[in-house]
């Protein structure tokens, strides 16, 4: 049996692009997997791709588990024992979060990518999408999402 | 000398989609350079963007070297220092190879993209795409591959 | 109000593509944002999507803060502390700094992608793209770069 199934290919007509605002609190996940959802039911998105680029550097998108949220703690956990405060930063005139947060945000990263079938993001039954913010304090963080596909 | 070399452009006229799927069998990497290639031949791909992306969220996909297995062995030593079995995290009930495989899922993420050029993935020389596996025990993974482009 | 903005939409119409060459000369960050906005310029691109794609194993893409340059020197030490040389790694034939080079792109990546509105990249203020060097001598480094969207 081919490990390949499901090919198929439609024509791109269409790039949709908005802006996605997310207000934080303070270090942690925001889950932004329905906001996402809207965007595209509001682009009539039907097949293609879904992109998602955050315009920050002490801030990240991650795709990760949705269903206990002790992971999303752990994985918080697991940033701080990477990059902790106070460990000799050249860079602290922001704060002792702040050089901690640039680090992570290059672990993690600021764009991903995920395919749509049928205006829906094709993601796994366990997935779901999640601003991770580096900073202590409120921050307002912007996500660019674009759709590149066809119309339904 | 500019340093930018060989523009051209095309018409991208098909967006094609595919499942691949994997069995793994433990930890460690799996190539599937060869698999990317049987899909965009199938779907007929001339120039234009190959994207991949995982359905998972204790697995992740990685370029890299594809010439010394020792790499490979490698690269899992250094994920298993990242984030090492039993490190205290909250989240276990699913196995002490469960959060360490998220974490490492995060950091080195879930989707990528490589340029296509005349049928052909435009990796270098020495890079292969893998599916990292981060659990213990076997299990089949869902990659849905896609191609945005010209077709030959 | 929706945290969804300035919604909008275009027809793809052309896929550009062009090799940047980077010469590099010891473990570091080079800053490229500018040569991809001159790509950008002579690809007469208006609204889409920028790739990038380095095809190498031992350096790798980020977008991180361009301002303050001590930003750039913590990276690379956080990288060092995560990745280290001379800790145990099996892969050693091509030197004390490859392995760990290896380590440090499978941790950072080699693709990305950013939103391109109005023939500009659509970073935030203090976002800047760049390659990131991880090994000791110097290197020639190959960048795909590609727009997906619609002409100027």
């Amino acid at each position: 049996m081919s490990p390949l199934s499901d090919l198929r290919s439609i024509a791109p007509d269409t790039i949709a692009s908005a802006t996605l605002t997310v207000e934080t609190r303070h270090e942690g996940f925001t889950e932004i997997t329905r906001e996402v959802a809207d965007f595209l039911r509001a682009a009539g998105a039907a097949d293609g791709v879904l992109l998602a680029y955050l315009r920050h550097t002490s801030a990240s998108l991650v795709i990760q588990e949705n269903a206990d949220p002790d992971v999303q703690t752990d994985l918080e956990t697991a940033l701080v024992r990477l990059a902790p405060a106070n460990a000799g930063w050249v860079h602290d005139t922001e704060g002792p979060d702040d050089m901690p947060a640039h680090i992570k945000a290059m672990l993690t990263g600021v764009s991903l990518h995920v395919p749509v079938i049928g205006g829906r993001l094709a993601i796994g039954t366990w997935q779901g999408l999640y601003l991770a913010e580096h900073r202590d304090r409120p921050h307002t963080r912007e996500i660019v999402l674009q759709f590149i596909g066809s119309k339904s």
